[in-house]
């Protein structure tokens, strides 16, 4: 397919895969390892590093490689300012942590994958550590049960398609989905990554519907999700789900944002 | 220009101009105001949406208009991560502030444009506001002149058609970047905002060379900024710029990443 039959939406698809090669770790790499990390032509690379330079979202080194460029600063600025979690929706993520003693992550879906906007950490030293901004699977783990309700199901299709199972993964998705549905919460052992448990329940829209807006989950090491903790983490897990869908967490609109519209 | 003479180089640029209509404020535009606010095809707007959202990056809301996705998140820790500024070089910007009782920021050149890299306020009322991550223009106020040093002449000849003078302006500014050069920092008064004056220094990459890495600039009100006032910010910028460049700022390489790089 030729640029000029897809809207040049490859081109953008290439630029922010390339972008995408860059985390924390300070990578910075040469021309040479772009076009073997990305499988595309030099010319390519060097037009897309050209551009995105412009923009200040990569950046020439000293040493002549390519890193992430200070433009990304502004794109911080703003993802604080609208991704933000409301200090109210912080607070019942915390005591969540507190009855539980593991990790609280909130989490939205993003097409076929999951991201993390939100983490409480839990006092104990095992932890199930996500970033905010991280994207994970969907096609394993609690909280992907409860954001897959109301999900296409060309979406779950897709996301079955990208697990170890392959394509056959989607029955099975599907019937864990409606459970989860049918009890209010989910619940994982081992899915994603051997020895992580995690119990997730739906955080709705304020004004209702049948696809959540975000889920709400603990996550932390099997041996500690016990049958008898896993009915308790469930239980306050689901609460504290409730009591954030009453706050009202509306993603790309945090109620901080919204109050501040209003004195306005 | 087709998509497909350009390697699709136009398409990123128009998604990344999309995400730019984008600010802190929580803006949320409809596809009709995004058709308006692009100029382009409503086709062209659905698609790069599609396609952003796809990635994280735009977000439907509830409301069913458009807004920054969550994705923003990741690029937000990248971007603090790589261009954090090390604790070192703050506490040569806060002491500078002490010294001026002035504003204290640090750009980069980003192309055609300066960037705000950090920010230590003064302690007076009336500062001079810019955010980390804000793009400035580069034919105007005391940090561009040092910024244009060392810069090709093609892009100073787009910073200056960019000007209220328009392309006429480059021969002022190609006197005044080597008036910089030679004193070893610059002044301005009211060029880039009224009643908004300047003193900014070079900071240079650690192994030298003719294009500063960064300059360092404290911003006022002008009506503190006299003759008598400008001579003394003027030697405490130059001197605080040497100390940064000795302490060393290779921005996408801060001195701390380059350090924990080394316990690994």
């Amino acid at each position: 397919m030729g640029a000029d039959t897809d809207g040049g939406v490859r081109s953008v698809v290439r630029a922010l895969d390339l972008l995408d090669l860059y985390d924390e770790r300070d990578q910075r790499y040469s021309t040479r390892e772009l076009v073997e990390l990305t499988g595309l032509a030099k010319t390519t690379v060097l037009r897309l590093v050209a551009t995105l330079e412009q923009r200040g979202l990569l950046w020439t080194g000293s040493d002549g490689r390519v890193g992430a460029g200070p433009g990304l600063l502004r794109w911080a600025r703003l993802a604080h300012a609208l991704w933000q979690v409301p200090e109210p929706v912080r607070a019942v993520m915390r005591d969540l942590t507190v009855q539980t003693s593991e990790t609280v992550n909130l989490y939205v879906r993003v097409d076929a994958v999951r991201v993390c906007v939100a983490q409480e950490e839990g006092p104990l030293r095992l932890r199930h550590i996500v970033n905010p901004g991280d994207e994970m699977v969907l096609w394993g783990g609690a909280a992907s049960k409860v954001l897959l309700q109301g999900a296409p199901d060309s979406v779950l299709e897709r996301v079955a398609a990208a697990s170890p199972q392959g394509p056959r993964h989607a029955d099975r998705l599907r019937a864990e989905v409606a459970q989860a549905r049918e009890r209010g919460f989910a619940v994982s052992h081992g899915e994603r990554e051997h020895g992580v448990s995690g119990v997730a329940a739906p955080v709705h829209r304020p004004e209702g519907g049948t696809a959540p807006v975000a889920a709400l989950a603990v996550g932390g090491p099997t041996a500690r999700f016990t049958d008898a903790a896993v009915r308790g983490f469930a239980a306050a897990v689901v609460e504290a789900a409730r009591r954030v869908t009453e706050i009202g967490f509306d993603p790309g609109a945090p109620a901080a944002a919204a109050a501040s519209r209003g004195d306005r």
